[in-house]
């Protein structure tokens, strides 16, 4: 499997017909749109200016919402993936 | 219900009606307009330099004005939230 | 009441003819021109990298000139006000 | 009179006549040309990390040289007066 | 061999064919599509604050996907060799 | 004389002839050409975080090849120079 | 000699038949090309915000790889230098 490093997070992405099942509706205006995943890998968190890592506030199996333009997509052994910076979830469902 | 992350707060927008009951005119000028909103979920705090959270100054309930071009829409269970960073919120009426 | 966040401001913006009455005139040049406001209510101050919150240096009644481009405009019960961050805030006079 | 905040100072902009007087002139290039004037009032100082403030290094009375573009105009009493930053102000004459 | 220095890494680009091999498939999208590579060398760490070094999280011998725009291109003893700072490394496979 | 503030030095502009003299050309190449000069006053130090000043590595009488296009040209009592910060400063002949 | 000031260190660049000598090659792609060239003096190190200078990781005589574009172009006593900071070397040979 993929472990991403410092505070990243591996993100398999819900597909629209997924998104209605869990309750949210992305409205028709100009505003940036959030998708949705759920969170497959966490990293161990960013090393501090005091050397110690902060751990991540999301763990595996979390559904989230996340920025729809953040991250890097890759394909692994067949289901699509992306990989984001923990910064970019905005919250839990 | 959704729980957001670090500093972030969703917020219910309210509309016009609501706003001028609560007696926020915006005046018609060129510039930045904020928005009114009611906080329904808040972040635990951003982790700092030494590893503690700093909790967020706001709390669930609180009338507050936020910028207009802040967050990120979503609609949850038939309405429409927006999640902010606490510095995008101005004051608490 | 408006109650801002951090080290933010409300502002109660003076008119032309207060200006002139507390002594300031503005030039006529292509620099960048100040305002001038009173200010009426100041948030708990910035929490630090410490966790300790740095109080204002203005308080409530302080009369102030700050940079014109700055803030966010509101109308309160009928009053205009301006919530701008106390960076902005060039002198009290 | 002028209360500057933080680390902001008032100067008395020194018009050509008393350039020439004090002994500097300004070279005709491409280069930014810096402005003369005299220390009028000094800020208390910015607040550091530790929540100290650091005292300006220039003083009332000090002949200083600035950066041309710095600063926000006022006129006070008649008199033009510039609010810099100490940061914009180059050396001390 | 290379040695890099501070947070640098230098890898060994997979080609595609190495790829499928692994079993990454890279999607037809606009995304920011990542690359793969071998770990051949990692640097000391950077320097902190505190004058203490933070060791890398890859070692060599990993397979990793990495930002594909990211590094710097060397050609060493016939072999293609990317330089690349660890934080553009995603995560290892 | 002028008394620079902060990491700033005071430098007379070296002349073409002066620097053949000391053993340096500029190649006519598209890359940044530094330029020399002979430090005649030194600022007493950058205040740093915890409040006290790094004095500078350069000092008076000092020669210097610093960045070309650095700093802000005066004239006084005849004489031209410029007021660099120290970082604009490359390495001491 | 040229002495570097901080961070920076003096390089004589390597040209394109040393290069071969030593084993690299640069690809033709339009990936950033990297330079080659023979530390010939090293800078103090930088102050930190403890105060203490962190000494440099390249040695004088260390062959090392940098970023090609960094840098600023000297001659010196007939010999072509160029003055980098160490964050801009890639790598040591």
């Amino acid at each position: 499997m993929l472990k991403p490093l410092g505070d990243r997070v591996v993100i398999r992405v819900l597909e629209q017909e997924e998104k209605t099942a869990s309750g949210i509706f992305l409205p028709d205006t100009a505003k940036e749109k959030p998708s949705q995943g759920e969170v497959v890998a966490v990293g161990p968190g960013k090393v501090q200016d005091d050397g110690k890592r902060v751990a991540l506030d999301v763990k595996v199996g979390d559904k989230i919402i996340f920025s729809k333009y953040a991250g890097t997509e890759v394909k692994f052994e067949g289901t699509k993936y992306l990989i984001v910076s923990e910064r970019d979830i905005l919250a839990i469902i």
